[in-house]
């Protein structure tokens, strides 16, 4: 592989932001962390507490955008690890598919999920976390709920109905949606 | 679903285009069309002849920009009816998630998968086609070849290596990769 | 493929199945049939009603054993054409992959999923129909709910936990679960 | 979960085995066991040496029975136990859906995949490995091998044909079939 980090052009500034979310859908990668037994099952999910794209604080999963010239793989352990802290020990998984793809539009009502800056195609992982993890930079708070505790009305409350969906559709693909 | 056609946006002139190259990953759709037996199994593998990113005539599988303010699932129909016809009848599958990702880099080392327009990630699909397929617009030609030719040195001659990479990942989702 | 027909042993006596059952888990294939639309959302689901397992009446999937000599494919078409009939149209998946599996046991804490007869090992598919179905043979009825009536309490009151659970894991992978 | 170790009925002797072989299709699980780099790509596959059930001596992955009332993710774990010894740490998918399913028949030319003893249907996964592997019990031998060296000429012709396959598929759901 050649060393590509030197040339790569993925910051932006604000205004090239701005302009690139006029023009094109944005490439995002959304990683629920959990907590598995010897056995693989999803014991625990963890969910962030953090000032969402709609300006409210939120109970969320990890979710970042992929930059020019990053690969979806790491664009994935750099969002986990801004997220979780560098002693997370995320496990990526085997197949480069995503479980799901979420798509984001500014009007909430074309798929459920919304985000009011911009078209987002996000492709949706589960990944297993070994070490310790740690709210870092932008979120506040972490916490380790059950598959029980994380479809429940109270949890769902606190997460963006796009968010809570997700986590439910992350349990499904785990065998353990209650 | 709101009435999101008048708004779409989703065409861009070539100076927006090449800005939004420069800024971000394009999103892109790949269909790899099958024929499939009653019980379901590819029996044979449509390769369009077209003219490539780079300038070349290659055997390829559907490809084609996801817009903004278009669905993955429209911009699949829209690109598969303007490669196959609108006689094709494509069946698209009930998961959102594509078998598989590919990632194509300007520099051919990165992952294998060379675009030399720009970084872009494309879901990648498995698509029975029912109908009548003709090849339309930019595509020259349309042939069905078995799993055993599409993995031949003859075919695989005729395509980008990342296109035959990537009909044998096809292949091998459907368990028949020879 | 060599002409096995003939030569199958599959179909058992009770006293045969029996034995059986007390030595090793059962294969099954279980199907939720669906109703697409032309973009492959699911729009619809089936609902078969039939008696079950342990004794009940109730809203179900497809679901059957895998015969001694019979390909997972051949076995989904056979049961599906039993319970939806010959004219239902099924369109199995490309991949062999279920999109999960559910395991059976007599003990209804193991797993959550309850067969009084055995310990069964299921493979899961979501399958589009295109045809005209027909309740035949052991289901008494059939019913057509959208994805948001699949999951309401008043209709999963009328299936067993399991399929109601089933029903939700395969909404989950068409990215429709509500 | 209840005490089900005290009342598995799961070994079998060689009669009942018998018995079990000609009336139904066993229910097997195989798994391809694989070192991964720090972003979850394949960089090595584990390849055993060993009697194989037609007698001869070959490289293969790790392959075997799921017993009467034995969980999937138990037999997994048994199996990979036993072939690669106490340390090797396997790391089940989170996702209970095999990555493939094979068919063995005591017919090779069905599906390709021949076992002279029964009819099975095997769960396939892609497991990495973070311990230490030793070949234990029937396995002589371990060795480790890349992407490239799995499937060329030399090391497939050390395997089974099915098993050079499967090897294949496994790659190529890694998004790493050369």
């Amino acid at each position: 592989m050649s060393d590509r980090t030197e040339t790569r052009t993925g910051w932006l500034t604000p205004d090239e932001l701005s302009t690139a979310r006029d023009l094109v859908p944005m490439v995002y990668v959304e990683a629920v962390p959990v907590r598995v037994d010897g056995e693989g099952r999803i014991a625990e999910v963890a969910l962030l507490l953090a000032v969402r794209p709609d300006g409210r604080l939120r109970r969320a999963v990890v979710s970042g955008r992929v930059l020019h010239g990053e690969l979806v793989r790491e664009a994935l352990v750099r969002h986990l690890e801004k997220d979780l802290g560098p002693m997370a020990l995320p496990r990526l998984p085997v197949s480069p598919a995503p479980f799901t793809i979420v798509e984001y539009f500014p009007d909430e009502d074309v798929t459920g999920f919304h985000d009011p800056r911009h078209h987002a195609v996000a492709l949706a992982y589960v990944v297993p976390v070994d070490g310790d993890c740690a709210p870092s930079q932008e979120a506040l708070d972490l916490v380790w709920v059950t598959p029980e505790e994380a479809v429940s009305e109270e949890v769902r409350a606190e997460m963006s109905p796009g968010h809570a969906r997700l986590v439910r559709l992350a349990l499904a693909h785990g065998g353990c949606l209650p």
